[in-house]
């Protein structure tokens, strides 16, 4: 059976109408599909307006306590019921889940030799009983970014993560198409140039196209993170504009990354 | 098959040592059991450091439009992922969902013909396929008072209302006893003591009550709501204090009121 996991960032969720036009898509989206959103902008908004200042550490955001409460009520509330509702409103049957509901999604805090992340989780494991149940109960599934540790403790997770985990966890059981958006149109031979985009790439191609150094830096942790994927047991991750979705899974658009 | 529905008020949510002791003896109810939790004082504090005023028409709290999305993030967000997060840590298997999760609940915003309520939601329909799927995969449900007009729009209703709807709903399916926690131990014959309990009262003994003018008035309305509870097929409603629980339930403590 196909299931489609379905990534989207911030660009999206902070934009009323781009957002719109991706539920669209995304509730046209034939079979079975579960959504990952990030957050935006407007969890930056609320911590503002509560004088909640940002803790960096080298540069990287820290997950103090008070953010945790932040991100909580911010993804786990506005954002993932306001898309639940406007996905209802389109006839698809969304269910927003935490990794906390029905232990979804099994987190621990991370540990890390000099720096303190905070409430950040890295996933120990999926329920994946409990996901094939509610997917076969033809639910549509919405998850934030949140996950826990069993121990009543709420974690901040990457949504990336959160999309990649949820495809390896289920790849037993489903033939797995994991999209990734992504500000540009896929993977480019050309940085600069949006209509360069490289449809498909296997491993081979993905070799040679490092070897002659065709591939923009940034992208090569994006494309290792695909093949780890498909190595373990996802069928296709595809890259590409949320905006464009319909086509993304089609193969007429995007860069899909595949076995062979 | 029975069905243990239970709600709780804000003075249980904003304690955090209540909380515990609530969800300890919660985890504990056997069977199936649904928890409804209203808001605490954690909506009015958020409100308040973002420079939300509260706005008030005749003496009550109108939902604007950022009213809803504070209660929409603390209520879906914050106090229903930590119940849950701290219910799985007690090894009971809850799913948090507001209204619009899966369709649970669908309602429509108030009209009224003087005052505009703003996004308050009175209950259409419960979602009975759904709750009973959730409910015999072993899940326990905990749902926030955040209700969905099928249109995309988010409505906060009152939390009582919401046990009542989900009991009436559910009450062809299983043998329902409906809890409302509440400040006082249960019915009191005299208002001033608490140990003047009465502990149960069935139509005929509340009708000798109310013309001995035994019952306080303030608690007209709850045992009026109590009797159209049972009338909609509800097995049984017990009022009584959330820490006495596990002894409501047996009819040890708190006021049960009956059919006979």
């Amino acid at each position: 059976m196909e299931l489609s996991i379905i990534k989207i960032g911030g660009n999206i969720i902070d934009d009323e109408h781009k957002l719109a036009a991706f539920l669209d898509a995304f509730a046209g989206v034939p079979g079975k599909k579960i959504l990952v959103h990030g957050g935006g902008k407007l969890a930056t908004k609320v911590a503002e307006g509560l004088g909640i200042a940002q803790v960096l550490v080298d540069g990287r955001r820290i997950t103090d306590s008070e953010t945790l409460k932040i991100v909580t009520m911010v993804y786990a509330g506005t954002i993932n019921k306001n898309i639940v509702a406007q996905l209802q409103a389109r006839h698809c049957d969304a269910i927003g889940l935490s990794g906390a509901d029905g232990n979804a999604i099994l987190a621990h805090k991370r540990s890390h030799a000099t720096t303190d992340y905070g409430y950040v989780g890295d996933v120990d494991a999926i329920n994946t009983s409990l996901l094939t149940s509610l997917l076969l109960l033809d639910k549509t599934l919405v998850f934030s970014p949140i996950t826990h540790d069993g121990k009543g403790q709420l974690l901040n997770t990457n949504a990336d993560t959160i999309a990649q985990e949820l495809a390896r966890g289920l790849s037993s059981t489903f033939e797995i198409s994991l999209v990734y958006s992504f500000e540009k149109s896929g993977v480019l031979l050309d940085a600069e140039n949006d209509a360069s985009v490289i449809g498909r790439i296997g491993p081979a191609y993905y070799q040679e196209l490092k070897e002659q150094k065709l591939i923009f830096a940034g992208m090569i942790p994006k494309l290792d993170n695909a093949f780890t994927a498909l190595r373990s047991g996802v069928a296709k991750v595809i890259i590409g504009r949320a905006e464009e979705l319909p086509f993304l899974l089609t193969g007429q658009a995007g860069t899909t990354i595949v076995h062979e």
